[in-house]
Order: C-alpha cells, then structure tokens, then sequence
C-alpha cells in the first residue's frame, strides 16, 4: 500500500481534495455505517491541546472500528529530551498503523515522512497547515452550493495567526473562489486582498469568522469584547445584511459576543455545529484514503 | 426514540427506579454478558474529578459494547470561556449518542435538557444529584432485604453537603424507608430526623457512612481523625450492637479509621465493595434505558 | 482459573520463561493477528508514568481484542488518603479482568497477591522489577542468537538505580548468560563483575545500554554529555570494535549522544526499536498465560 499521509492542502490536487470530498459526502449520505472490514490500530498523537480536532478524529476512528490510542504530551510523561522522530517511531514499533499528529512546530513532518512507514494526518502544525479543518470548511461550501468556482468568502480574524486561515486562502484560491480578508487592518498586512467587513458583508456567500484569541489581542488592540464584535464581529445588523443563500462558518471554538453575537450562533445561516459534524466525515475519509480502502460498491461521481 | 435523560432521582417514578432496579438485578444475574447488539458512542465528560463513577461507567459502556470518548476538563483544553452548552453540543455535532456529565454547577443540566437531541446521565451535579449513586445504594439495599417499606437508614456524614446524601434520604423517603440522620449535630442543621447514631445503632437495618473531608472539616470541628472516629464513626463496638441482618454502607472512597475502623472494611456485614460491584450494573441498566434497548427475551417481574 | 500473575523475573522458572518467549515468538509470526476469543477488560494502573511499557502493553491489549481502560494516578482523582489495596479492590470490584500496575513503591504488590482475585501484571515498581522488560530484552537476545548459554552481555549505565538491570541481571544468570557491569564505576560498587567497557568491548554478544538521567548525574560526576559519551557510551569506534554478530539494545528513551551516538540509533547492530515491536509481542504472551488461554493449534516447541 502506498504511504497515504494528509499533510497540507498544498500538496493535495484538486482531484485528490474532490476525491476526499465525495468520500465524506457518502459518509454522510448511504455510507453512514460503513466500517473498516478489519480493527485498525491508530494513536493520536496531541504535542499542543486540541479538544475538537481531537475527540472529532477520536469519533471517526471509533466510527470506522479502529482502536484508538491518545497520546497528550501535557499528561504524557515524555521525556523532554526525546525528539519527535523518536516518539514517532517508538509508536510504529509498538504496531500502531497510522498516527494523528498535532505538534506546535512548522512543518514538523518534513523530517518524518520518509523514515515512518505508516500514514501521517497531520492535525494542525505549527501557524501553518491543518488540511482537515480546511476539507471540513470546503465540504460545508459544497453541501451548500454544489460548486466552489466564482463564490466569495470573507475571512474575518488574525488572517496572520491563523493555520486555519491560511490552508483555507490556499485551497479556495486553488479551488476558484474569491476571498476577502476582513477584520483589523494590522493583522492583514501585507495582504492584496484586505477589505473592510462593511465593504463586501453584501456580496459574499460565505463569511468565515475566525477564533481570536482575545486575551492576547486585548492588550495589542486596546479593544473591549463589544467593541470587537462591534467594529469586526457578526452583528444582527450585519446578519441583516447578508444575501439569503450566504452562509456563516467559524472553526470553534468561537467567542460568544466577541466574532459573533451569542444569538446568532445557531440561526438559520450559521453552519458552525455543521462544520463540526463534517469534520467526522472528512476525518473519515481521510483515514479510508490512508488505509487504502475502497467503499464496498464503487459510486460513479 | 424518546429521550431518557436521568438526572435527579426526583424524576424517577417510583415504578421508573424499580424498572431500572429490575434490570440491573438482570445484568448481575441471567443478563451479566447481554450487549447492545450495535456499537453506540458515548462520552464521558468530567469537569469534576471523579475516579469511581468514571471509571464504574466506562466499565458498563465497555461490558455494553460502547466505544468510550473519555473528556476530562482538568487535562483538556477546554477554552475557558466556552461554555458548558457549546461544549455539550459540540460533542452531539462529533456524533456522541449519550453523554455521562458531572459538573460542578448545580442542576447544570437545566439548560441543557431541552436542546440537546441525545441523552444525558447525570454523573454529579454541585451539591446536588447524583442518581447513579443512589440506585446503586437501593439496588444493594433491595437484594438484601427485598423490600424498602420500612426499613430504618441511619446516615452518618456531612449531610448538608453531601449529593449523595440528599439525593438518597429523597429517594428512600418515596419508597417508605425510615431515616435517621446521624452524625455530628452542626452538618444536620434543620433536620428533623437527627439522632446521635449510639441511638439508633440497635435498631436500623442499614448504617450508610458518607465521606468526610477531613482536611476541610478539621479546622471547623477541633476533632482528630481518631476522636471522630470515635465519635461517629463505625468502631468495632458499635458494629457489635448492630443487628445481625444489618449491613454497612460506604458511596467510597472511604478513610480507613476515620468513618470506618480500617479492620472493618471487609467485616462480612460491610457491602462497600458489593456496591461498587452494583453500580456498574446500575450504570448498564440506565444506559440500556437510555438507548431505549430491551432484553431478548422479556422477564415478568 | 490459577490466578497468573506477573510479578517479578525470579517468580519464574526457566521453563515458564521460556514458555513465555515462545509465546512471544509465535506471536510475531504465525499468530500476529491471533486475538482472545472473547473481549475482555483490562485496566492499567500507572502511579508513575512510563510512556512506553503503558503504550505497549495498549497496543497489546488492543491486538488481543480487550477493552482498555487507562488510568493514570497523576492526572486522576485518586483521594491522595486511598490505599492502593482499596484503588486495586475498588477496579477488581467494578469487573475488571486484569490489572497492570506500574507504582513507585518496591515490591508493592506482596500486600495484594494474597487478596487480589485477578491477574496482576507488573508494569515496573521502585527501583527493582520490571518482568515485560526483561522478557522483551531476552526475547530480542533469542531471535538473534537462538539459545542464551555462554552468551557475554555488557550492561552499560547505572545499575544500582536501575530496575531494568537489576531485573536483566538475575534472569541472565539463570539462563547461564555472562555478564559484565561497565559504565562508571561509582555506579557498580560492590559488583563483582565491574569491568571497563573497553575491556570487553570486542568479546561482547550483547550490549546493553541504559538510560542515564543525565539531570541528576551532572551535578554528581561533573561530566559533559559528550564527555559521557566519550567514556561509557557507545562511539563509532566503539561500534567498529565489536564482533560482526553482536548487537546493541537500549530499553529506551534514550539519550542521543550521551548512551549513544546519534548516528548509531538505528545502524545495522542496533535492536532499539526491534526491542519495542518484541514488547508488544511479550506483553500478549503474558496477557495470553494471564487469562489462560491456549492458541487455537497446539505447536510442539
């Protein structure tokens, strides 16, 4: 079997990011139950704390019957001194048969990936790369519009901080849609494409809000919560505003009254428990494609 | 499916307590290797720590074919400012099909009940419920004695800030029992059934001991562990007053020599590890319940 | 069923070893996929952390088809009052199968033996037993040399401090293996057979490093890490010394250039992480004779 690691969008053809797609889209249509034919071992390997990316690949494994090992570094008693490679390799020899891996460090999987044999998923890394937080936003565009090309999206957050952020710009750009990058001036610098909120709330289908870390920011921006959610956030006004069809995303977890307005959280535009519950369906795929198994039936696209 | 929540034991019929009763007196009889015929995923959020209700219900998912999700908020990375609602309903939107919830907040279920489309066991809540505990209590008392009506209950410990204490002198009293309620006078402020245990120690039929914390009420009480052993506690004299149907009861963990001399733990009339035996068979019964399953063949009570 | 603890290396007979590598060898040939014919629940009991022995003896519990349930003291809720007898009793009490057990205190299994009702298998305590690494160790010196008589092993590191070695030493001796004690001679003190590694450095069949905690040892030898590398630690001048059939283990973590060169982690004479992979292989082998389960065809040795 040919190693099927995930792990950036970037390396994805847009072929291979339809084919992932169409898989979580039997996932959660006709294939719904379907599972491995046999019991997989896969560790998740958390070097930085994620709670949904987490339990999200923890229920798509158990979903697709692979038993799950969890590995937190925080409660782990790795020893400091142990390099990643070493703790990679150590859970390949104890037989597991793919790794999640979430680590703090950019690209932390270049030096891995041509000395483990088993298929890497990359979880997030560093500010870079989290390709199935991406896959999970592109596959809720989809559900909605059927097609990417020509859709506008606003960006709303620290485009610069942000992995979430900048796999999406990557992907939507190769994927033909228009983006906007919205929210505060300083943290979109540099950045050809930085519109006001205000400018295109109108126009786009999807606004895309992103999680600021406000105790970071406070200090830095000289900003109360209200006026954050004021001057950049998703207001009832700027609801108000939106197209019918658009829709609204954020990654979670999301700041009541800071991005968003608590009361909008579940209106009829948010897609924000959506996006969680693809999340499964795109982690399943991910891992049927890195364990190489075809669905029973072959479905033509 | 209807939804079976099981949050207080106020809730439970007295014919609901005696269907979960009966069912698990069938999982520690005839029905001790019955499982779900599918697998059903269930999650285990502890924002409290509790070993023994953890553990007891992850023993029960297991023997029932669940695959467990184990979330503690202690090693998560649960953002503080997220809130019990989005937290709950993220893991619904991952694909949880029942969730175990202690929390510290009083019925913090109350603005949960209604919104959440999967069923919630209260594993704990503030001061308040714990209804898998105290079934686990009436389930040991009913298969010694067969029957509450009547029976006499002595409670020893700080009632007033005891969950299980008030959730069972509730229960017991529905169910006929009689009970006293014991030890020192300034945790059974208001109570009108307080009696120094050497009162009554002749005539109950069950001596319930409840944890005390030590270190909190040492300060408070001027006592040593040894002098409140003495006091209220079990010591081998009164043990010897009690009578010879009589047995002992502990929600554990206990401290040896300080509720209970440390020879008497194992004492033939002790039932501490009988009821932690009874809980993981009430645990099964009350997630049987909630998946709304039935046994293959039913049983006439 | 006997009850088939686990407890320490000088419990066994030659022949239950050997009966345990066999096991251990089958496992990692024609019964790699081989699984108890019935779940069963395991608990692991950590009240020390161990990264490795706890993962390995999962990834064993997963491939033998048990339901795991980990339990690690540091981040539980454990009442720092409970004894271990009443954390033991209470996981036997709510229908564990079988316990692993790594704790701090020396030999803190003889207060359980007697009142335990299922199997314990000892994952490591105080600073002398650890059986599953001791197996593993000679499962890896079997393979490669078939039979153990006569065979020179020399055990770099610090001895006195080291369960590993202490375990190692007893068990090679009765298998009439030749030892010798190298690293820094403060660390063998009274030990008979103290030789400078480079004295039989190009005699040797095995060379057993150990971890040193460097921490802990700069302060006392006032050596660099490299200068310990120099020293005791295995240099490419030392690899080049050693006969064409020998092999170096480590029972990792290790140090990179302090143990060990870097560059020599996984040169041709290296067993490090064939050691791991034999790990899991010996932890089913003693979960296989805990439960008392027989392979489906019985194979004469």
């Amino acid at each position: 079997m040919k190693n099927k690691h995930l792990l950036t969008m970037d390396a994805l053809t847009v072929a291979e990011i339809d084919a992932i797609l169409f898989d979580a889209h039997l996932f959660s249509t006709i294939y719904k139950d379907w599972q491995f034919p046999d019991n997989h071992r896969v560790a998740n390997l958390f070097f930085e704390p994620s709670t949904r990316t987490q339990y999200s690949f923890e229920s798509a494994q158990h979903q697709l019957n692979c038993k799950v090992t969890t590995f937190n570094e925080q409660t782990s008693s790795v020893q400091k001194g142990e390099t990643l490679y070493d703790t990679v390799k150590t859970f390949e020899a104890i037989g597991m048969e793919a790794l999640v891996i979430r680590h703090p460090e950019n690209e932390y999987f270049k030096h891995l990936v041509d000395k483990i044999n088993i298929p890497i998923l990359n979880g997030g890394d560093g500010s870079g790369n989290h390709p199935t937080q991406c896959l999970l936003d592109l596959m809720t565009i989809k559900e909605e519009f059927g097609d990417f090309t020509g859709l506008k999206v606003a960006i709303v957050g620290d485009i610069q901080h942000s992995r979430v952020a900048s796999s999406n710009l990557q992907a939507m750009e190769k994927l033909g849609m228009i983006s906007y990058v919205c929210g505060p001036k300083e943290w979109s610098k540099n950045l050809t494409n930085y519109h006001p909120l205000d400018e295109v709330i109108e126009e786009i289908d999807v606004l895309m809000l992103l999680r600021i870390q406000h105790e970071r920011h406070e200090a830095t921006m000289q900003m109360t919560k209200a006026e954050y959610l004021s001057a950049y956030g998703l207001t009832k006004e700027r609801m108000n505003k939106m197209k019918p069809e658009a829709i609204v995303m954020h990654p979670a977890p999301f700041n009541r009254d800071v991005e968003i307005d608590s009361d909008l959280v579940e209106h009829p535009k948010s897609r924000i428990f959506k996006q969680m519950e693809n999340g499964v369906y795109v982690r399943k795929a991910v891992l049927k494609r890195a364990f190489g198994y075809e669905f029973p039936t072959e479905i033509t696209k």
